[in-house]
Parts: structure tokens; sequence; C-alpha cells
């Protein structure tokens, strides 16, 4: 017999009942039936009932048990009565009398419980994090995050990339958030810096003809923790492809990433064929760049109807601008005065002067456009606005006015706002699709200078053309991300690989050619020597995990996260340094009084 | 059409006769016949030959053409010629005539030939990596360096294990080597470490209940760059086991490590039943805790048949010393006076005062042992040494005398000089064997006290009541190595996971119980809260793809190495801060003079 278990604690079922078994595991929890002793026996793999007869040689020892002791038991596996078979449990059908017990390890008295999942106070849990570990829905989601990841290996091998791992000690790059670095104790005063992404690399792997790279890749930005981050480090699916068009990219990620959900997606409905929505529709129909596609609601302008119309607030905005414009959102359901004025005050809590509304109502036989909108513009334009938005009865619309650009986003909230207080987003699935045509520059209101609105090694739509004809603010580039429910999952683009049109691109963003032979050194010359077209994307493995599991925090998916803090409880990290370390890296502390 | 490929340049069969097709890729080579320019047209995949005719609409840009420009070329797949056939090209029974070409990337004069491989100065090669590593060796090296750790990946899936990632930004371990160090932004003062093994992650996942965990690590040690090693981070295969003896790990990976050999060994065979010698034999046999299986030669004591002899040196040295004992290295085919003569010079160079040797020959129809050892002890007892390690005419034997401990490592040296001298070793297969039963503590000969010989995370061999009542130099641990071909690939143990038997394994070597808890605060809290059974081991990924690469330099197998000197010329690392850098970290630079 094998010095530890013959099963797992997930294992055994009514075949094999009359066996003389051996597990080993956890003490879940201990009940006494009238001086008989429950112990739910707990590992990795599942739960098993082991029942404590008082006659039974292994009674003492179970009499001792407390949650959480690792121990071995020997029992013979007997079939549940019929009224105690737990149908909940994979080993519902057994239990195994206990006839020898080994503690394994005890534990002491314990800081966070493990059985019940009750919530403990985040440093507790992080300092016990392999406590922590134990609960049943995080040991879940940490080995679904695995499978996860192994799903998405999978799908890359099959479609052709092989994995490449790129280096962690790196230069530091000047574009993107703060490194992380890393003192060199051999070269006094330079320092590595920690990878924010593999940008550079994989490029340069196109360039060495290796055609289809991917990466689990480690990625490290030094920023400051928020609720959505964890400080230091996160993963991401790196990819790049040789000899592509941005068409080719779409077509080849769209299936691995489709059918990734759909193995962990627990039946929920994954779109199939990804819409391709440009970048300005994006703006118009959902007011963002991350639409949440499962609410239904689709934005249109409605500014004709408000030209010269006796709403006097919204025709001066667009005699004044010829830039204004009236945004309409549809709300099918929300025709009622209540529902109106709540969104309303809503919209006055975020800083606006107020949301505009019409809704539609029966009055005396005849639908009715209502509120103090329809009142000022008339019969013929509300019913004009509601024929263009295919509105009815009971339903409302909202109005948002001014230059898109500033109140694209405001407008955007005020959907999903209008989407999830009408029930009409159906939270049961995953709505996935492209946003393609990104602007190549934006720009910078504070520094009041052009800048790249994404990535700065994205082709530009047109090529060096259009960076020489074209005023900057209308190129866009060939420049992607995918969504899935409102969430940005992936970005992507072709790249740049001339150097004279890499050079250009910089050019309008105030960088020299020497600018750019500094800060991509290794990239710009490689573009020299034969650089193929390529391009690739990045998918954000942290929050594709997140979604798949539901679950709210990052947390709850890291094996073992920093605090909010950027603190390891667990290992104590950071630490001190010794002297002789400071001494052989040549550096002193600097520390603020 | 596709816009850059409706084939790779490996895919063309004659099948495809007449077909038109495009192709992109890379100028490999361009030799002009008469007039008729021939390409050698390169990708990831293969190279295709792709014709330009003088009368050829593509011949004007085939002649402007040069090594290494990212092409692409449209043209009609026809069949060469029977005499033409190259049979060493997948596609050599086609070649490509071209109507059009398009230059995607022309490269300007290269530093480094591509085609040929010739030798070029390593710096040149790792600041033009991206040139490098189009060369057919390297890259070949790099995709099999991949195919390999998705084998290895396949086959710890297979086996039940699941990979789970550890933190890369944690706490300095005050064991083992030198660590790289990361100032915290948000913690003056305060520094994260980059792992050198995630060793107490792993055993923290088994207390966590995880089972059954691998990871292809990333590891980071902050020495000095040697021949044999890297500066900076390295792979292991990283492995742990849950409620398992050493028997479970070394069952559940002598097949998976094999399988992954057989893959990747181009037919040669490799052991399949790994042979379990314990470290003391190998000493014995072998002079080397890594012993070269592949060669045949095994040592034997032979220390009766010197003592009290007429070779006074060994006889002297039996006398005085009971730990003197005379170790016999046969030497088959060995068995002539020039032969002896060399191996006795090359122990001299090696600072030794010779090498005692004996050799067979047939002198007027009957067996002589020859040599001044020989005329020494005399012919009976040359003869038992004869009939003890079964030699015979035209062999040798050689003698190494004196403490066992301070002679074996030279012991193994001559060893393996005679067998690959006398071409004993078949260099054409994979001998691997497990070494065991490691003692768990060493005499530290500078301190002048005991240490850890290898992990101090392993469990003695006898538990807490060894470590109580054992001369600790006689106490063997739950260790073990891996090897292969002399190298060792892996290590592991079972792991001490008794917080009293930890505190007394460290208790001997000085360490006191705050001691414990300051270094390995978290392993050491983490096994008061149930911790169960556990072992694992690390494979070296590196040696590994060396040993079935057959390369030599780990910069022959590592895609963005750093030099000699720990620098990254491709990108420029470690290079200067900035002061606003220096100023966030909290540190000052404090160069030397």
């Amino acid at each position: 017999m094998h010095r530890y278990r013959t099963h797992t604690c997930g294992q055994l079922r009514d075949s094999h009942a009359g066996e003389t078994v051996r597990l080993s595991g956890w003490v879940h929890r201990v009940r006494d039936h009238g001086g008989v002793l429950f112990i739910d026996l707990r590992d990795h793999y599942g739960i098993t009932q082991v029942v404590a007869d008082p006659d039974s040689p292994a009674f003492k020892t179970a009499e001792e048990l407390r949650a959480e002791w690792c121990i071995k038991i020997d029992g013979v596996v007997k079939r549940r009565t019929p009224e105690t078979i737990n149908a909940n449990l994979a080993t519902g059908a057994v239990e195994v009398f206990a006839e020898g017990i080994e503690v394994l390890g005890a534990a002491k008295e314990l800081p966070l419980p493990v059985f019940g999942e009750p919530d403990y106070p985040e440093d507790t849990r992080l300092k016990y994090r392999f406590l922590d570990l134990r609960r049943e829905s995080l040991h879940a989601n940490i080995v679904k995050r695995s499978q996860i990841i192994t799903a998405m290996r999978r799908g890359m091998g099959d479609a052709g990339f092989t994995e490449y791992t790129t280096p962690i000690l790196t230069a530091s790059s000047p574009e993107g958030a703060r490194d992380f670095l890393v003192p060199s104790r051999i070269h006094p005063g330079k320092f590595f810096a920690l990878p924010q992404a593999p940008q550079q690399y994989k490029q340069l792997l196109m360039v060495a003809g290796f055609d289809r790279y991917f990466q689990v890749a480690p990625c490290f930005r030094d920023e400051d923790p928020r609720a959505d981050r964890l400080p230091g480090e996160f993963y991401q699916l790196d990819l790049e492809m040789s000899f592509v068009t941005q068409e080719d990219v779409w077509a080849t990620m769209t299936p691995i990433m489709t059918s990734v959900f759909e193995q962990f997606a627990d039946g929920k409905p994954v779109t199939k064929d990804w819409p391709r929505i440009p970048y300005d529709t994006a703006i118009r129909k959902y007011g963002s760049d991350k639409p949440d596609l499962r609410n239904p609601i689709e934005m249109q302008a409605v500014t004709e109807h408000f030209a010269g119309s006796g709403f006097k607030v919204f025709a001066r905005m667009i005699e004044a601008d010829p830039k204004a414009e009236v945004w309409a959102i549809p709300a099918k359901g929300g025709g009622s005065r209540a529902f109106c004025d709540r969104m309303n005050g809503w919209a006055q809590q975020q800083g606006q002067p107020g949301l505009g509304y019409i809704f539609w109502r029966t009055e005396a036989g005849a639908l009715e456009g209502a509120g103090p909108v329809a009142k000022n513009i008339g019969e013929e334009r509300t019913d004009a606005i509601r024929t263009q938005l295919g509105l009815g009865e009971g339903d409302a619309v909202f109005f948002v006015a001014g230059d898109p650009r500033k109140f694209y986003k405001f407008a955007g909230e005020a959907r999903t706002r209008v989407g999830t207080d009408l029930n009409l987003v159906d939270t049961e699935r995953y709505e996935l699709c492209w946003i393609v045509d990104f602007p190549l520059y934006e720009w910078d209101e504070e520094t009041k200078a052009l800048d790249f609105a994404h990535n700065p090694f994205s082709m530009p739509q047109g090529g060096l053309e259009a960076l020489t004809t074209q005023d900057p603010l209308t190129i866009k580039a060939f420049q992607y991300d995918a969504v899935c429910n409102g969430f940005e999952i992936a970005s992507g683009s072709i790249r740049n690989q001339s150097p004279e049109t890499m050079v250009k691109a910089f050019e309008l963003v105030g960088l020299s050619r020497a600018d750019v032979e500094e800060r991509f050194g290794g990239l710009y010359r490689a573009f020299q020597y034969g650089a193929p077209p390529h391009g690739g994307a990045a998918f954000g493995i942290d929050r594709v995990v997140m979604l798949l599991c539901g679950a709210q925090n990052l947390r709850e998916i890291t094996l073992f996260p920093m605090n909010q803090q950027a603190q390891d409880l667990l290992m104590g990290a950071p630490n001190d340094p010794t002297t002789k370390q400071l001494r052989e890296l040549h550096i002193r502390l600097n520390l603020p009084n």
C-alpha cells in the first residue's frame, strides 16, 4: 500500500465499496453525531466523508483532530444508505470507516477559517495566503486560471504559433508607464529594467524571421495600485505574425479566443463572429471604444430635429457651433416620468446640467410624446425623432448635446445606466468584438501638442504618404482592440516596419531621427536590414480570467498577490537590503525626511 | 490572392506545378547562371528556388536584390528537370519563375552574413542578433528549444500536473546565490528581489493544497558570468508533489523526461529505466556525483592488494591512515607503455605526483603485468588485481591512493580521460540516472563548521531522530539529482515539512529558531498549519536543451542572450537611469572612484 494514499479524496464511488483504502488530506470539518465522528476529508481533488465509530481504533486520534490538520486515514469504503447519499458530492455515494488515522501535519489555531469562506480582512488573508488558497472558490479560480492559460497555449500551438521566451532583464523603455529598475552590480551606475511588455523583442523576432510568435509573457509596470490593477506584475498572451494584414490577425485570433471563452463559459453564449466596429462608429453608437454589446442600446445623432427648433438650449448650440450635435439614447421600456426624472437626477450627480428627455404614453387613445423637450419642439419633430429611433408607447429617449468629443464619454455612461436600470443587459453571455481604425494621433490638451493616440509602433493607414499629406488628426492607424462585455481584453496593430515611415511618424510628435535611434535603437537598427511586414496583439490574461471566473477582484484570480500597498505580506517583500548588497550594487539610500 | 503569400517557402511540391503562387521571404543567396538569376528565397519554413529570366518583367528588380532583403515574389511553379532536382531541399522538386517582385524591406550592407554561417565576433553577433538568428543552425536550435519546452509541458500535463505561475517580484532569500534587487518606489529604502528559484512558493502551494505543481520558471542569480552560465536569467522545469515519497518523484519524472529526450534525440538511444545510484557509490565508482555513464569504466577499491606490499608509497599510506584507500581505474585496451606514460604525464600536469599503473602484455607466450608497480608488488598481487578487475592482455589499470575524500575528484577526471582517450565513450547516446541518498550536511573546511550539503529544505533520512542521535556527517537526506552524460540536469528532494525537524536541522548549522523565522518566515509559518509531506525537483531547461541540440555554448540555444560582460548589446542594457528615476526610487549612485 502506498505510504500516503491509494486514492484521492475525489475518487471513491460505490463501486469501491468493501475496499480497504488509504486517503490523505485536510480536515475540512468534523461533526459529532451522537458520539460518532464525521470527518470531511479534503484534498485538491475533492472531499470524502470519513466516519470514526467510538469502537474504532482510530477514534481516539479522531477526537483530537481540528480543522485543517493534515492527516492520513486507513479505512474501509462502505455504501451510504439511500437517505444519506449526498448528490452534491462526487464521492457522496460512499463513506470511509476509519480504522487508523495518522497526523501528518497538525495545525495551530487558525488565523482565518477555511470552511464556509467567511469574509476576513484582506491583510490577514494575504499573510496566511496558504490557508486562504484552501478556500474552495479561490482554489477553483486558480485552477481555472491555469486551465485557461493552457487552453490559450494549445490554441496558439494548433494555429502554428511557437512560444518564444524573451528576456526579463532588459533596457528601460522610454514610452509607456514607469519601469521597475534593477541595479547592475557589474556595471556601476547602470540599471536593467523589467519589461513593460515584450513589444520590441517580438518585433525583433519577426525581423529575425520567426514568423508566428506567441508568449504567455510576464509584464511589469511600477504604477500606483488601483482597484482594477495589482501592483507589480501581470500576464499577457502576446503574439506577433509576419507577412500579414490586420484581417489575418483578426481571422487568426477570433476563433482561438472564441474557443477559449467557450471552453470556460459554463455554457453561456459567446460571440463567434466578432463584429468589427470602427473606432468612430463605436464612439457614436456606444460612447466608448470599449462598448458593452450586451447592452442593446445604440445611440443616434438627431441634430437635424433640434436645429431651429423651439428647444432653444440645443437650437442655439447648433447654430453657434458647426461641430455641435445632439445624440439620442433610446430607452425601450423607460417611458415613465419617474424613470426619466431619475436619469435626470443621476446626470446632475455626474456634474451635468441635466438630461433632456421625451417619453411616450397613450393619452386619450392617442400616442403622445411627453416632457418639456417634446413641448418645446412640438409634435412633428417629436414624432420624427420617435420614428427615427423606432420607439413607441412606454419608451423614452434621452438627449446629450454639444461637441461630441467633449460629451461622448458621458453619453456612453448614460447609455450604460439606461441599459442597466431597465434590465436590458443580458449578463449571462460574452459579447466580443474588434474595435478597429483607431486614430494614429491625438491632441494632448495639456501639452498642446500632437501625441500618439496608442502605440507609436503602429503603421499609419496610407503609410508615408498619409503622414506627409494628411491632417495628422485624421490619420487612422492599422490599430485595433478586442473588447468583451465592456472591457478591453486585447490591443494590437500592424507595425510600422519602414525606417523612413517610422522617422516621419515620430517627427510629427516632435521627435527627431536621433531621438528614435536613442530610444528604440535595437528596433530601428533592425528595420534597416530586411524587415518584413508584421503585426500582432496582446491579450490581457488577468482580465480574460476575471471575466471567465466572474471575479470582481484581481486577488481572487492571482496566486500570491501583493496588497494594495504593493507589499507581499506572506514573504515579507519588499524588505531591507543589507549594507553589503547596497555596496555591491553601487547605490546608497536617499530616504525622504 | 493574399497580400503577401499564398504558400510558405517550405511548402511547394511538384503537385503545385503550373500554379501561380505568391511567396514572401528573405533573399538567402542570388546566383547568376549565364544571365539567369537564381534566388534562394528563405522564410521560417524553408527555402524555395526562384528563377528570374532576363525576359521576365521581374528581372530588373531581381538584379537589384542583395542578400537578406525581404521581398515578395509572384510567379509560376515549374517542375525542375530531373538532373536539377535538389533532394536535400523539401521544395527541391520545383522552382518558381518570377513574374513580379516587390521589395518589402531592403537591407543595408550586412555587418555579418547569414548565408554560410561563418565565424564572427561574438559582440557583433549579439548587437545584430536579429541577423544572427536568421542563421539556419541558430534558428533551428531556438525552435527546438521551444518544442522541447512544449513537450515538457505536455508531459507534465498528461501526468496530472498543473502549471502555476509564482511571483517574480519577491523577497530576497538569504540562502544560495546573490539576488538581483529591485528598489521599491512606494516603500523608500525597501527592495524586492527576483527569485533564484520558486522553492518557497512551490512548497507554499503544497501547503495550500495544490497537490501537483509545475512551472517553466524563470530564475535569476546575480553571479559572475562563466562559460557555462549566462548572466542573469535561466529557466527550470520546476515541480512539486504532495503526499509522495522520493520513489514517487522518480517514478513520475523518469518516463516524462525519457519521453522528452526520445522526442528530440534524433534516434539516439535514451536510457528508459534510469539507474538509481547512491551518492557514495557514484563517488566510489565514478569519482563524481555527475557520472557520465556513457563511459563504461567503473573504479574499484584494491586497497587490500597494496596493504603490506612492496609498493612502499601505497603500503606506508595504508599503514599510517585507516582512511587511506587505493582505487583502481581499469583501462580496457590501454595496455601499452606509451598510453600509460601519457596518462602519467597528464596526471603530473594536473598537479599530481603521477599515476601508478600496470599494463598487461604477452611476453614469451605468457601474460605479464608490466610497469614499476607490478614489479614492486609481485606477480601474485598483480594477478589478483587483474582478476578482480576482469582485465587481460592489452589492458591497463591506473591507481590513485590516499584519503578518498581528497582524491576522488581527480580519480573521476582520470576515469574520464581514460575513457575518452581510449574511445570507450559512446557519444551517440543519452545515458540518464538518478543519484540518490546525498549527505544532508558537509564539513566546510574554510569556516570549520557544519553546513548543508545541498538544500536546507530537504528531509533527513531518519527524521528528527537521526538529527538528535547520529553523527551529522553520516546523515543522508531524501535528496537526489538527475544526471545525463556527465551533466546534472535536475536536483530535488523530499522536503522537511515538520517545523520541529526544520528547526533542529538548522540548529546543527548554528541557526536558531529566530533565524529560521526571520529567513524563511512564510514557509516556517505555513508549516504550522497542516503541512502535507511533499517533495519535488527542478530540471535545468537550458542544460537539457544544450544536450539535445548538441550545443557547446548557451548563446547557441538562447534567443537574446547577454554577453560575457552581462550586457545586452542589442537593447543597450544595462543603461543610465534618469535623475527622476533615481529620485523616485529613493536611491543615489555610489560609484567606485
